[in-house]
């Protein structure tokens, strides 16, 4: 299999150098999972060496004088930094579930006139299940759409929808990138049909952010969660984020009313008064320690730049479907991503029938992807650690694998 | 000021070679605010470089294959040895707020056509603040206990609250020991009373954890929940864990259903099914890092066993009784704690008017306890780590600041 150039790809690359900022304990390994977990980055290692010494063991409980201040501050470097956000707009707490939780039962309490919550069949199962147990405890009904599984939702099937349930929409939410196809929503044009609709909107920024430019402020979103483990390479289970626009923030309510969104917390006075801004939207005590590594992770991307590391996200997954029809198309793999590239987020799907089986032998073999059920193989080019050399061995590799 | 034996009652103390097991970086600091922020266990450091290194950093995503069982295996360790749960009854999970949330909403949606809520006025903030939030949101009523505040809510207080709205009490929750006072709940007895006029209990044992014994199962408690950074030594902001008793755990519906609790999580397929047992309580993704953290210092309690702790937790504070009635209570300070060392906790609160500026000067003269609006000083003693010369040397400089 001729080389196509990764070598080259590789010298030319503006991030290169950004690799020998992560542990690679294994350079031999090609890691295609940045997308479910990213790699650590040293300053991270340090991070929590430090928190846990001389922050936890030294500050001890007078730690929390700065570090209550985390969410926030975290929340404004990645906000500003990574998602087109204002200042206050967005704070690092708890998982993706909860936080996505609390916004959509938030959203639906503010449209209590409104029937329906619409989403896709192919989002992210979190997001599914979470929404159906809301729909149940506060008598909505889902709205399901069934796009193309490469394409993911037109904004003409949003549209579609929408008048279908004309004025009865409560919630439009919907993944920036599917976590599966890697197709980007048209965050935009989706926003402002919701909008136009009398929705809210509630994006899962999980698949985009840190890989893909997002602009909420531009598209004047209402809300949004995602979390800091996969392209942000916050650590597993690094806590999430939530956007709240600023206007929303005092207007709609947090159903988990909890001490740290609470106006003079440690007066432990009665009643909830929430902070003003995005601190209000705090609920139990913060992680401090997944928060200082999310910390690390975070900052990486916001120095390296999300217009580069977009420009390499393409540029990998170009050249990753380039190698995939030269080589594996011929054995009868198909691509589960969308051909343009404006379309695609930083990872790709190919398909074929014994997906789970063949992923199993490339984890022996020192090629990690995801299999995703029934027929996907996930490769997910990180960015800051991802070479080129490595999407070349490993498409080298599935090649041998999936012909023997 | 005599000594009052703390050199021999330290050289007497079974549980004192624990001391040496922590992160210690500054021993002329007298600590005495465990309640709030536990100490580092030395082997939380090395377990967090650990699993940053060679489990983030080398097994990568394969971690989850071990990491997943991490929240009910780290349950089980708290819940049978500490807790008196059974096995598959405790998972380590999100935070107290979350979880108290998760749970007091799960047992209204289980008591329909039952209209209140007890709690008491002195229970802990984010108890409090949640519990407003479900009443407005569940359309539900708050009945208040306003105890004494140093006892506590008694059984009788009790028994009127649950006569006064017969047959319309849906839930009963308190902290088993409360966060101010260190008053000790009558769990059985409480438990009992709510069973008898048929609402579900809500126990927070954030206070009680790991420095008295909690009966969970011999009590027949149906939910408890409660944090890991106070005597559990987990770290600043640790993960909580929920309990949910065998019987309950099918019978009551988690309000937000992620995909951790999903059966088959990975198949990713529509439609939430909950995992059999504790697991089907499981929300967002984990944070690992918080968890490994929190494993080792619960270990440590575990080895160290609650009986012995709960007898130095009682030595500790009769010790600070009898050093605050000869030396402070001559300065005009009161105790804000029980005096039966039966009915209190492992901490001990003492008041004056000047608590909040004395608290300020001892922390400056290397004494740190936490001050508790309006006019409390709490000095926590942390079996594991708190020494009878570190009491005695409090009491003695607090004597002094109050005197100046």
């Amino acid at each position: 299999m001729p080389d196509l150039d990764s070598t080259a790809l590789d010298a030319a690359d503006p991030l290169a150098s950004f690799r020998d900022r992560f542990v690679i304990p294994d350079p031999g390994l090609v890691y295609l999972d940045g997308n479910s977990l990213g790699r650590p980055p040293l300053a991270a290692l340090e991070r929590l060496a430090r928190v846990a010494t001389e922050e936890w063991g030294g500050e001890l409980i007078r730690g929390w004088d700065h570090w209550l201040e985390a969410p926030r501050r975290v929340g404004d470097l990645l906000g500003t930094e990574l998602l087109g956000a204002r200042p206050d707009e967005v704070a690092i707490c708890d998982s993706t579930t909860v936080d996505f939780y609390r916004l959509a039962s938030a959203a639906l309490e503010a449209r209590p006139g409104r029937r329906f919550i619409v989403t896709d069949r192919a989002n992210f199962p979190t997001d599914r299940y979470v929404l159906e147990g809301l729909a149940r405890d506060r008598d909505r009904e889902m709205a399901w759409l069934d796009p193309d599984p490469i394409e993911g939702p037109t904004t003409a099937e949003i549209a579609e929808v929408l008048e279908q349930h004309a004025d009865d929409v409560a919630l439009v939410t919907l993944s920036h990138v599917n976590y599966r196809s890697a197709a980007i929503a048209d965050l935009p044009g989706i926003t402002a049909l919701a909008h136009a609709a009398g929705a809210l909107v509630l994006w899962d920024l999980s698949h985009s952010a840190g890989a893909i430019p997002v602009e909420l402020a531009a598209a004047n979103v209402d809300l949004a969660v995602g979390c800091t483990y996969k392209y942000l390479n916050g650590g597993p289970g690094a806590p999430a984020y939530l956007y709240i626009r600023a206007d929303l923030q005092a207007q709609l309510r947090n159903p988990i009313q909890g001490w740290f969104g609470q106006a003079d917390q440690f007066e432990m006075g009665q009643g909830f008064r929430p902070q003003p801004g995005i601190a209000g939207w705090l609920t139990g005590t913060p992680g401090i320690l997944g928060l200082a590594a999310a910390e690390e992770g975070i900052r990486l991307s916001a120095e390296a730049g999300i217009e580069r590391i977009r420009a390499k996200g393409v540029a990998l997954t170009e050249y990753a479907i380039a190698l995939h029809d030269a080589h594996l198309a011929p054995l009868g793999f198909e691509l589960g991503s969308p051909r343009d590239a404006a379309r695609r987020g930083a990872h790709v799907s190919i398909r074929r029938a014994d997906a789970r089986e063949l992923t199993r032998r490339m984890i022996a073999a020192g090629i990690v992807p995801d299999f995703r059920a029934p027929d996907s193989i996930r490769l997910g080019l990180s960015p800051l650690t991802t070479t080129f050399g490595e999407v070349h061995r490993a498409i080298e590799r599935i090649a041998e694998l999936a012909a023997g």
